[in-house]
């Protein structure tokens, strides 16, 4: 019942007024992504996933995945054919180098693409997610050896990929991980432990899986600096490339989970299964985390992603529902009632899901675009500022746009009512789905101490520097024009809420660290409404620019300035309350002692 | 793996120092209400919930209700048995009059015992609980014959009751009700037609159920003003109270929802079904109105139950788990890591459920004392206070309770980390529980329209100026009591944001009432804010004054006053953001033609 329209008409716009795509057209690592080929990604790309995934979407999230007793697990009905389809279509192939496949597209596109992609089917798009978490790491740390024998299929998606981190014991806390690697006389290691919550850790779709683990080598030390990666296919890979053993890596059991049913979610069992160390031993950790942080991109464009297709099915409902006459005498005397359109409380929901779904969209497009700039920037200078403002707003874009794509699937659900509540009209699915991407990948809650516990203070707070000088500059530009003035002038306002909450965890930081800790989620969240206030002025500017030459259409661009102004009225005003929220400290969080907590 | 134990201590503090219960101690109303007969409530009727119902609450989520092909249900296993016992035990009849065999306990003891039954289990609890609400509406309604013939039947549990509103076009909007009521010769009617999103509609609990159900005679006008209440049992009842013939109304299906999977949520056929009008022809809405005021706040009580025990599952897991070192140096260093407690961001999870929890319960308690005094004041002053108090925060209670509730669950949730989205650790199934509770018996947004568009200018606004009085009473005395100043004068700066808020509806309501429906949701909240203020502010100067007087337990009044602190420091600035939305008025919601929201 539930349906999805790529917002191919809003990415268009972004891309050409916000990332200004066009300006990169010389480069040579936009080489690739010339007008007509970024249009065909994005018409046909999107077509492909609406007509292929989106489908199996509700099936595949009421049947799950199933695993036999000789541990081999299925995916649900319809996910091997689309998943060939999607291989032989070659769309999971946008932005990995030529020398291995890949199409050599930019971030910035293949991100606008993943947008579709998940919005399309959540579970499916996990599967080739994982793919390119592991293609990322190997690509970075792996030898020469291993990229020949992996990355290719990989990119093909002939074969899958995964990562291996969390351990019963430990999950954020990676110095407890036990798994343990012994060194063999080939140069091979023996893996042996237990992961779980292992993504698309076995399933039918590929013939091979290549598993990224983190393991410790003998005499390591019990900290994160004890910790090594290692590469550990499913089947080994022989010298002209075809497949070996099977490697003693087995899927144990598979989660019950709230949602994402149709992505295996997997206990896997290392049983001296055969790896090879990837990079330097003792240096996973820093391997580990280029595998995050793309993920952690990923899974904010998951906030986005749930959030745009439940908004666009809310928005349908709220047309053909009639209930109730609106407030201001009835709008269609002639039915029997009015549709839901009518009533400000629908609107509120509706608007708030439409300023964080286009807001998120330009952020998540424009982080992927310095993930772009960070290598292929023109100076050293541009490349580091592509870094820092990436590196700072990861987190941002992971916590604060996966708390805000639940609080969008929620209120999409609402604007269902009763119906919301019910299976078959597929809104609950969303909000389940959403769930999960406030807590993988690092919670939002350490999310919110990578931003305030790392990435403030990193170079003597290089990157927040330049955030707010990026900031500066649009205000200041939005002021000296009267039509966004007030909308500048209100995010001035905003980010000096943000520039305030920084300065007092500089001067409350040192004499008690949980100072910061206690303030970091509320900060993230200002700095997401800081982040989004910018994407919303730039859209603006362009939006006014546009209208006033005459181009483009005007409905459109009218909705687009009055987005902006429910996100300067609605929505910026919370900035002001978390900052005093900051500002309150730790102490009122850890007095009570811990015995205390429950009354009963 | 969940766990819950009663907050009976919890409960006692609030009766004795918010509701003051020995007041009405002499109180004809009041006088089964014995310290040593609550004790026994309290505490055996606690600790059958805990023994008998909270097991079934995991076990009856995963197996669900189930239709049989004559449209019987049964409900999961070991409900019926659990069922008996409660009827055996005599906890369902607590509050129901004693001359249809009900122990004539004010409303603030059992809605005590009906917390815990909700955090026992959710799914279970309504059963009883729509009985309630049908015997509230044949007291209130029905003829003398209808009450000697149902409802004493209805209070020991033995038959159970309905609440039938909602059909397939018409969910808030009952004038859009087609269901049919054809006169019969006899003074009977014959009912036809389907009913959804009746919770309780079918099963295999009692020997009969007693069916409440809107529908309209002939020539009745097409609004809600043409709306009829019939009471249609499923068994017909013979004069000397044996059952007669089944009745042609029958669960047609029952609902795939998204969680209180053990609650039947059923389709019901009525096919000609025999009913009797209870009250006067056409005055339906009025008395749908009794047993809807009744479960709002119910429903309410839903937030706060699901709320509390989610809450204590993350406070024992904050407990058990080990990840992580205290920013501020290692807690344990002989464990190799700390408990999750040491964190300032689990911790800020932990105290805002605390906080709105304790709040929640005060607030409920408080409000079913005025549901007693509404009846049993002693002056028709007393009453119509009472009246209009709980009126007036009726769909607070619903509204703000339900959406915290929601939040504090998602939020234990997320203390669990990757576990809280695992199915056998249980949180995720309070979420799902959660989440109904902000949707039935009016959505949230219904609420807020109530709050705002009905009761704030009812009788020329004398309830909200009766609330008003009682912040500013407990205001100036908090502020009088320097170990309360603080906090009171958060509490009437909060309360400013309020009266602020009400005077722009007058001055900008008339000219628009969209502005008003604007900003209705965000008023909720804020009048909910200020609403656990004064319960908090309450339960402050009771701690302060036990402790000032060496009374009680030290740890837990100084565990409630920084309970207070939090709350004034982290939740109480919300208003002032909450206020700035409300003044932004409807234009920028109102604005877009509903054609431009999909941006695709």
């Amino acid at each position: 019942m539930p349906q999805y329209t790529p917002p191919v008409r809003d990415v268009r716009f972004v891309l050409e007024h916000v990332v200004g795509l066009e300006n990169y057209a010389n480069h040579p690592d936009f080489q690739n992504a010339t007008p007509d080929v970024v249009d065909a990604v994005l018409d046909e790309g999107g077509k492909f996933v609406a007509e292929v995934l989106f489908p199996l979407n509700a099936s595949g999230d009421q049947e799950g995945c199933t695993r036999h007793d000789d541990g081999s697990v299925t995916t649900p009905k319809g996910f091997k054919e689309a998943y060939d389809a999607f291989v032989e279509s070659g769309w999971g192939t946008l932005s990995a180098p030529e020398e291995f496949g890949g199409q050599a597209m930019p971030h910035v596109v293949s991100t606008a693409f993943q947008e579709f992609m998940i919005s399309s089917n959540m579970a499916f798009a996990m599967y080739p997610g994982l793919s390119h978490g592991a293609i990322a790491a190997l690509l970075a740390k792996g030898s020469d050896e291993q990229k020949a024998k992996y990355v290719p299929n990989m990119v093909s998606g002939k074969w899958g990929g995964t990562m291996n981190l969390t351990e019963p014991q430990c999950g954020t806390d990676l110095g407890l991980i036990r798994t343990r690697a012994e060194p063999q006389a080939d140069g091979s290691y023996a893996i042996t432990g237990t992961k779980i919550f292992i993504s698309s850790g076995e399933h039918d779709l590929t013939e091979n899986i290549i598993h990224l683990v983190l393991a410790k080598t003998p005499g390591a030390p019990e900290s994160s600096k004890g910790i090594s990666l290692f590469v550990v296919p499913k089947f080994l890979v022989n010298d002209d490339g075809s497949l070996g053993d099977r490697n003693p890596v087995t899927c144990g059991s598979i989660e019950h989970k709230m949602g994402i049913h149709a992505n295996s979610t997997c206990v896997m069992n290392y049983d001296g299964a055969i790896g090879w160390l990837v990079g330097e031993e003792m240096k996973g950790l820093a391997a580990m985390f280029i595998m995050m942080n793309a993920a952690r991109l990923g899974v904010g464009l998951q906030g986005l992603g749930v959030a745009e297709v439940a908004y666009q099915n809310a928005v349908q409902y709220a047309h053909d529902r009639r209930q109730g006459r609106a407030l201001t005498g009835a709008k269609e005397p002639n039915e029997k009632a009015d549709t839901l359109f009518v009533h400000p409380d629908v609107r509120r929901m509706l608007m708030e899901a439409k300023a964080l779904t286009e807001g998120l969209r330009a952020l998540c497009l424009w982080g992927a675009l310095q993930v772009d700039l960070e290598h292929a920037g023109a100076t050293e200078e541009e490349r580091q500022l592509a870094s820092d403002l990436i590196g700072l707003l990861t987190p941002v874009i992971k916590g604060y746009g996966t708390d805000k794509g639940y609080d969008v699937a929620t209120n999409a659900q609402q604007v269902y009512g009763g119906h919301g509540y019910i299976a078959e009209w597929g809104m609950e699915q969303y909000v389940r789905d959403a769930r999960i991407a406030m807590i993988y990948e690092g919670t939002n809650g350490v999310q919110a101490m990578d931003l305030v516990g790392r990435k403030l203070a990193q170079n003597g707070g290089r990157a927040v520097q330049a955030f707010f000088k990026v900031v500066a500059d649009d205000v200041a530009a939005g002021k000296a024009d009267p039509a966004t003035a007030d909308f500048a002038t209100r995010l001035e306002k905003a980010n000096g809420e943000l520039q305030a909450a920084t300065m007092w965890f500089m001067q409350n930081g040192m004499q008690n660290p949980d100072n910061v800790g206690a303030g970091a989620h509320s900060y993230m969240h200002i700095m997401g409404i800081v982040g989004l206030g910018v994407m919303w002025l730039r859209m603006a500017t362009a939006a006014n620019k546009l209208k006033a030459a005459g181009e483009g259409d005007a409905a459109f661009l009218d909705a687009k300035l009055m987005t902006a102004r429910y996100f300067a009225e609605r929505i910026m005003p919370e900035a002001g309350a978390l900052r005093r929220k900051i500002e309150a400290g730790a102490e009122a969080l850890m007095a009570i002692p811990p015995e205390m907590f429950v009354a009963a």
